[in-house]
């Protein structure tokens, strides 16, 4: 099996390491990754400058092939130009953060995993919520490995992707799995403004603590519960409830026509 | 009426100046946008460098804000910090090329209305198809104006979302709206492999032929075929079908149980 490993938080991210450290006996692994940080891009893609496939080795290993570009370039550089046969299958992280709600719009990782979707190639996003009391990824990339282990027997659908969100605690104090939906709620984030010393604003995003969000069956709440949180995605974002109020307004008098 | 006016072209782009002058009679309008070109970004958001807010002014009138970040932070800025009233709509627009398929994805203009939307707020976002044979930004947006002045009088509930694209023709020759959903299929884009003088690779990403695309009521067809098209979009990505499937699925016998 052809496994095309990506993520967003580069090359030299501990959490690739990790991954590709746990997965290496489930197939062939090739890494295109991003040469530098990508996080919260989302589904960017380079079209302003070229991009350049850099060999990436350790001792005069070959570790993987780093891009100067998004992780969605890294799929499709990957897929036309690095690997001879497509891949059999497109896994992306681990990522350092949890990515659930609607932080899955803003994830470099899970934009990744739906550029291959969308390539027809089934694609699993994983993710590692790090927290103070918790941070060790060398143990999450165990549990992605056997996530994705069990995802793989399955045979994940032609062009289907799951969203794999693992706790921040240690493996056997995880509670268990649940297939969940994404948390689609705003998360009321504020800016800190701060003044820099000659006098000018400027503006710090800044995310909301997670403990006022609950709702059950949303991969927010899965995770937060110390649940391994599994959501299929798709990248059809037509809301066909909308839709079909909106055919029936008139636009009939349009001043166009 | 409140109506925060942005885009992705940047605040200088001459399809937010077009658009701007046009929709000025529907309500107050203040302008937050990219200070530089940010197309292609995608739902990028900026927490590595704190965002500037820069008041830009031409013959010392001021036109808006510009901001050193994304679509999606100059909504969250705008939304928080700029305006003292929330919007009451958000248009994101007038694009330079149009917005459909799986390129809704990669759009900065159709995140910052994905963003308006996730945080509550109406939103539209406006695209307009240029090609070699017809390009007047003037024209199209008095065309974008006639649209999202009927969909303000339709009154778009809270939260929603319209991705709006006006084919590249004289508004005379357009045929009519079509309530569309999204292309959802690869279009097979390629590499341009190329050797700079020092006789290294580099690769520019290729759009492939727009005409070999055809299904009838999608947002892609409907435009190339001269219509003007409206499509309804979510930012909830769960995929329900997938998950029917997934939860058959038995997990009970993973390792780290």
């Amino acid at each position: 099996m052809q496994i095309l490993l990506t993520n967003d938080d580069g090359i030299y991210a501990p959490g690739i390491a990790a991954l590709k450290h746990q997965i290496q006996t489930l197939g062939q692994i090739t890494v295109v990754a991003p040469d530098i940080e990508q996080s919260g891009v989302g589904h960017s893609i380079t079209f302003s400058h070229p991009l350049r496939i850099r060999e990436v080795r350790l001792n005069n290993e070959l570790i993987g092939y780093g891009v100067n570009g998004s992780p969605a370039d890294c799929v499709k550089l990957a897929a036309y130009e690095i690997m001879k046969k497509g891949p059999d299958v497109v896994i992306s992280g681990l990522n350092m953060g949890a990515n659930v709600g609607i932080h899955i719009l803003y994830s470099g990782t899970v934009a990744a995993a739906v550029e291959a979707a969308i390539m027809g190639f089934p694609s699993i996003a994983v993710s590692f919520e790090i927290t103070d009391q918790y941070a060790d990824v060398g143990e999450a990339a165990k549990v992605a490995k056997d996530v994705i282990e069990r995802i793989i027997k399955h045979k994940l659908p032609k062009g289907s992707l799951l969203n794999v969100n693992i706790p921040s605690r240690p493996s056997n104090q995880i509670k268990g799995i649940k297939i969940t939906r994404q948390f689609a709620h705003d998360f009321k984030e504020t800016f800190d403004k701060r003044t820099d010393p000659s006098g000018r604003a400027y503006y710090w995003l800044m995310g909301t603590n997670k403990s006022i969000h609950r709702e059950e069956g949303t991969d927010l709440t899965a995770v937060n519960e110390g649940y391994i949180s599994i959501t299929p995605l798709r990248y059809d974002l037509t809301d066909h409830g909308l839709y079909k109020k909106i055919e029936e307004w008139d636009w009939s008098d349009l001043r166009i026509f």
